[in-house]
């Protein structure tokens, strides 16, 4: 947790625990409590599940109410149960879908982004990826180049009430990994990840909810929190490679999620553009990048 | 926090910021999202909110699953609301109501449990008032007699898979004073109450979702999280006594929570006797208490 | 961590890295930084550590300013690295020995205690060794008898400035076991030994600095952090008996720094008594204890 | 707490009670003891305090180990006496002075750097002040310029053993305001000062220790911890500015560090170059800085 202005349903019981029991489902602010009792129930229903009384979803949020008429409650819990069950491997979609349809980012369009790195067989081989939820504000900064000097975003900051380029909004940061780390040492991941945030620009604002969730895919558990049998965590010292790898993935997915996002008209006519990929290619050339 | 094996729904943000936004509501492990969602529609309903979209509910559960038919999500939306809109004054309703209808402490049947303590004017006039809903287990001790040794609930023990007399369960505590506590010395003051819970007996088990939520009546925020004129903080050295009166209170209140409760027969002809009041009073006379 | 009004040098790193680097050191509040240091100094002493220029030594504390001349600093280097070398196997010393010379709990002389519990076969057949550094007050209760009602220390009580039975003082647990416990599973059974000073009747003040530090003697690490091939960490459901283990033996250890302390006499003729045990052992008895 | 792989003496205690009880001292990391000793004894020993036996003092480290004989201990007591005695209001020198005599940062010469922002009379007219003391690897970047890519330093990276540019060492943070925030205020704001680390290029490496503590100058308390009439705390919504000013003055302190240290030779030949100011003026220029 940076900044626990935010809704992330069943982050205690994670972290008491160290073990996630469902997937993570992201959505809007005020839809994590329907997303988690669709999740809930999903879980519940699988095979081999009847008797279980217990469960602890995990649901992200950031807060797109300026495009999303979020008072409007419009996802449901087949909404939940259809992203479920059609997750797949593979390329992951990014930009203004899923639950990035309707959040911004520095007064742009903002969304769903993701990035990986490997280690080098030395460090251990690894990968890390994260995704993003981007929906905060600050001085967009790409690659070190003060982008929001040169592009500033028309539409919200001409409209009454609309968010403020540099401030507010949230970040949901979700972090995966083959390391085998146990779960103090994946909040020591996770905690590098604002490192990311911060190199893009992000203000840090007293109204961004910055949750990082960051989990390993070779540490598993039986139903009753056992071990199944595992590498063993790797010497701290080992660490730090993962950290570079955390840092950097975690900034260009929230590159990513601008670069890929579309305009989107919301509410009340309430509009959002997309980073103007051509203007900006312009000026990271000016800037030697 | 004392076990973060729960589901405190919007825990996170109240410690990040140290404000409650809307009314506590207690009910079933699997009915905090629900019970979250309803909490918010309602807030979000009353006049002056039309425009917010954001908002914290707060709702904290016990598992009460060897009773109720948990999967069943029987506390439906309109119980929220007319919990909300029925909340009076006065005395406090205890034993098998409400989100402790279902509930089980030691093996007998627990449930809701109240008391408080006011300090001398020596010390600042203040009440602590502590309100559980006690579904743990351990080694039933009142006033520090040993029950447990003397009084042996025949129902779930003869039961298979009842809950365990010495095991699991959850506690849940609310902790409210008067006194003007910033969030620090609430968190602090929280801290006390599970010392009440160790003097009653709770083993403290894996399975034990504790968690405290204290606040204070007389430091209250505007909309923006300002603060509204109040006393200043006491001095840390003035706490003692409010840590006092907030172990003994809880200790109390789950006491009266078994001597409240009554008889629940549940699903599946799982039945939690209350404890036997009469017999109680012997072993306590003898003991000398 | 319950009450951080305390000065436990080194605890933030061991939080982050889960590892102890050093032994741990206990002795008055005054003398941790000399303490510390010397036990620095100790362990960069040995054979092998010619170019180690970090290290974290653990140095815990409570006040004993009321015996003690705690500003003249009496505790030295050379006190540090005797008993760091006369360290063995075999009973503990209790009482006012070592850093509980000074010692005062709940009005009379406290000190050094300890006790152990043993898992059944069944449930591991791991041990739980706790040992306390008495210092605190409250309302003293043993095996659930309210002896404070009974006993009044006369000695602080009729002296001016003197402790009150009820209040204050500070008290270190060092927690032990043999479960290869991983660091957040340490975490756990350490919050599990307030439990037992709650039984015993404290009262959690404000100025009770009160720590817990829980180590596996199982899990080990090289240099570099990397765990030496160690047992696989227990399912978290399998840690209740461990914490009933740890709850027990705190209680039962810090009734043994009582019984075991001798009175004391220190400086400007401040006194405290050893608990009577005669008359203790009446009153038990009349409890059916 | 961003990585508490260090020292920072009296940590745990502030946290707590939310009061600075001693200036802060910072040095190096095996003479955090014998500081807090010196420090202890100086706050003891003034007057007014002849009867205080229990003092919180706090002392942050870096470890200077690859220049300073660190092991030798040749910081004394009277050190620490003289420089708490000659503090004085003004500027503040940095560089290589004080406990920055022997940091590295980015494979050069690091130390001591400040900075400051004053927000508008519109968000309140308050100052944030920060100094650092620099001792960390990454990939050095001063306004988005990757300077890392352009300037190598020739130093430590030929000689073996040498500290690596982009890895290790750790970063003590310290931020003062005159805005009259509470304590778990003064948590955010000091959370957001490690986005400027990371906009300096940090790789928050495992082995960086990094702290940062932050205080108001406007909150005052008397020795019984009760608050000195204070403003009230501001809205939480009012804290974004102050968040701004203390990423943006903490990325500036840190290149100050650099850009003020003097080249330095250490203990067997080690040395650590100062930054080139003019070849880093033609970078920036080159990047449009």
């Amino acid at each position: 947790v940076f900044n626990a202005f935010g809704k992330l349903v069943g982050s205690t019981q994670v972290n008491e625990l160290g073990q996630l029991e469902t997937p993570i489902v992201l959505t809007n602010t005020l839809g994590v409590w329907d997303a988690a009792r669709a999740l809930a129930d999903w879980e519940l229903a699988q095979p081999g599940n009847e008797n279980v009384r217990s469960i602890n979803p995990v649901v992200g949020e950031t807060n797109d109410g300026w495009l999303n008429d979020i008072r409007g409650h419009h996802v449901r819990a087949e909404d939940v149960r259809r992203a479920l069950e059609s997750g797949a491997g593979g390329a992951v979609e990014e930009g203004s879908v899923g639950a990035g349809t309707g959040t911004m980012a520095f007064g742009w369009k903002g969304g769903i982004g993701t990035s990986s790195r490997r280690l080098s067989a030395a460090e251990g081989g690894y990968t890390v990826g994260v995704l993003v939820q981007t929906n905060f504000g600050g001085h967009l900064t790409m690659a070190g180049v003060p982008v929001w000097k040169e592009l500033v975003p028309s539409g919200p900051a001409g409209m009454a009430g609309g968010p403020r380029p540099d401030r507010g909004g949230s970040c949901m940061i979700v972090v995966a990994t083959d390391a085998p780390l146990d779960a103090r040492q994946l909040r020591r991941l996770g905690a590098r990840a604002v490192f990311g945030m911060a190199r893009a620009g992000s203000s840090g604002g007293h109204g961004s909810g910055d949750f990082v969730i960051a989990f390993s895919t070779t540490r598993r558990f039986d139903a009753d929190g056992g071990p199944i049998a595992a590498q063993p965590a790797p010497a701290e010292s080992a660490l730090s490679p993962l950290f570079d790898a955390a840092i950097e993935a975690t900034e260009e997915a929230i590159d990513n999620s601008l670069l890929r996002a579309t305009t989107v008209r919301g509410r009340e006519g309430h509009t959002a553009e997309a980073i103007p990929i051509e203007r900006l290619r312009e000026i990271l050339r000016r800037y030697e990048r």
